[in-house]
């Protein structure tokens, strides 16, 4: 369809990015007769493929957006690389844009989000810029060696992050920053007793709706396995979901807005804010009343936002891995849907060893079981014998 | 995306008719990468809407139909009026369609539906072909007035079925069906206790799977009103569920097939069968394991078939039309959506009066407070205060 053709009645929602996130935005319109337009870097990209809407053109092109912005109702992201400057000359002309750039400024820069959240009054780790490799040496003076140094912006996955032991090791991480133009900060090394994760959804109107918050296991620095609910926390459970809620009013949010915790000496910490559908949140689509995809749509057109309960007693999510061979989990999906209750979701893309493809998920009565049968779905997709 | 783009790993579904049916099975579609390339009589059709790849063409034109076949891996339907001649051609070419010519041709003709279902030993109501009007007055002599006169093809949804009282009505009917071309068959009038359905998969391989039976209730004509489970009939539902499936394996169906029942003097009936995703099976998106789209696609790619569990205690599916005053129910979405746990699905069609523009589903632990919210849902978009 181009913009000629369109239909009264629909809501049109332009998406920047075509990757996953866009993808199972588009799974959640189709109900509520939303349209998604699409701005994708590649004609082939996991959304583009099943969008019938389409701009080619690059997220750093202020013309592309500009395109996209004048075709929809509401302009949203499917990743948080886009250039705020851009994003509020549109603001300024008039076009919605949600998140606003504003938060998407705040998302892209680890600094301003330490700083802001700390001038709040949220808990966050101690923290410093780096101007010069000296900032790294006094930070360790105060708070002892290690030090995690990090990359002010575009660092996510374990990439972008260097524990850092002592003053030599310091001075070779600023010496790379500098010659790539990184911008640095540093920050206390805490001995994590978990990772926690929550969604909460936030609409213009100022209402919010929060997800349970749930564990993050990170291995080899990413996250490929959820369990819901969390269980042994429920302390820190229940006041990550109350300050992950507070969080999204302070700073304005709107959409889904994934905040992640750290808990280290039985303390919570905020450790970063991702101002979109998230990875910790694909168990949502079976799992909860309302899909994050959903809610994150509600929430740009400033629709009522939907209940954030589980639709079982127990809801796992496991992704699934380009397999080493390079064999594709595709040829595999009737192996996995003969395992009962598996939700099998694939993104689009090809197969390449560790890629992440998809997911499974599994909603039961039992958590371990429902965890063993989204692992035995995942495992034999990629081929493992188990 | 054209043919010459079409990306490895992905099985692709050629869907005859771009209605809501075909709209719903994208939904289901994009999960599980695949891809459905849709032959829409009109580009703005629901479905047509949200799948990137149409041919724009009459399912009448052998032409259309065979170019669909040959883009994808099997053919199946939104709708059964497409002629099983030509589709028997094409699987004398070795095309994938399914439901099968020879299923589809038995979907058209319900005076074979009543031949073969009988001889198989399946519960029919009394009938006969009628070859001149003297056939109807010799049927009724012999069950008593009034009949009922039925077209052997293209009647559904109360319309092609007339109540004949006497031997005049019987010659008005019979004058106006050969006026119009329409074969016809004349049946017993059974008082009806209730109305029954059950939707069961079956795949290539032979495998079935039944979702529960459901009383379908009947308002002018048209089913309007789901509520899952079905309570007070347990005996003839757990008949139905059997017949169903032994349907389904004895006409060799493959897909969804949706069997309807009637329960006419303590006895279950078989009435009609409809070889596609059926009206009285939509609660399934949210209310079983399975929904029936994805089993449809499941099963005509010979993969194994889902669970069909419900995923509640109850499920309340309610019709959304369109209002007397043509407003359009999309205006008033944000108020559907403000009544938690409604799942509203659009149908991508302007508001016309009476038209059916979507449905809205709850799944609860209680099925009259079920029934309840989706009546209040249905109620909200149509503009009517309760």
């Amino acid at each position: 369809m181009n913009e000629g053709q369109m239909t009264d009645g629909k809501r049109r929602v332009g998406v920047v990015g075509a990757g996953q996130l866009a993808r199972m935005m588009e799974q959640a319109a189709i109900p509520l007769d939303i349209e998604l337009v699409l701005l994708a870097a590649d004609a082939h990209d996991g959304a583009a493929q099943v969008v019938p809407e389409v701009i080619v053109g690059s997220p750093d092109d202020p013309a592309a957006l500009r395109q996209l912005a004048e075709r929809v109702d509401v302009l949203t992201f499917d990743h948080e690389l886009v250039d705020p400057e851009t994003l509020a000359a549109l603001e300024a002309d008039g076009h919605q844009v949600w998140p606003s750039s504003a938060t998407m400024a705040l998302a892209q820069n680890k600094r301003r989000q330490r700083a802001e959240l700390g001038a709040a009054g949220f808990p966050i780790p101690a923290f410093a810029n780096v101007e010069s490799v000296a900032d790294i040496v006094t930070f360790a003076e105060t708070h002892g060696w290690p030090v995690v140094v990090k990359a002010s912006r575009g660092g996510y996955d374990g990439r972008g992050v260097w524990i850092v032991r002592d003053a030599d090791q310091a001075k070779a991480v600023w010496d790379d920053a500098q010659a790539h133009g990184t911008v640095l900060l540093v920050e206390e090394f805490l001995p994590l007793e978990r990772e926690l994760a929550v969604i909460v959804a936030r609409n213009p109107s100022g209402e919010t709706a929060v997800y349970p918050a749930i564990e993050t296991v990170q291995r080899d620095g990413v996250c490929n396995e959820l369990k819901i609910p969390l269980l042994g926390d429920e302390a820190h459970a229940a006041e990550a979901e109350r300050i992950a809620r507070e969080i999204a009013t302070t700073i304005g949010a709107v959409g889904i807005l994934a905040v992640e915790f750290f808990v280290s000496r039985g303390t919570l910490l905020v450790n970063e804010l991702a101002p979109r559908p998230h990875n910790s949140g694909h168990w949502t689509i079976e799992g909860a009343q309302t899909s994050q995809f959903e809610q994150h749509l509600r929430a740009v057109l400033d629709l009522p936002l939907g209940a954030t309960g589980l639709n079982g007693a127990a809801v796992a999510t496991i992704n699934v891995l380009g397999p080493q061979d390079g064999s594709d989990p595709r040829d595999r999906l009737a192996d996995a849907l003969r395992l009962p209750g598996a939700h099998v979701h694939f993104y689009g893309k090809g197969a390449r060893p560790g890629r992440k493809l998809g997911h499974v998920t599994v909603v039961g009565d039992d958590l371990n079981e429902a965890f063993a049968r989204a692992q035995d779905a995942a495992s034999v997709l990629q081929g493992e014998s188990r």
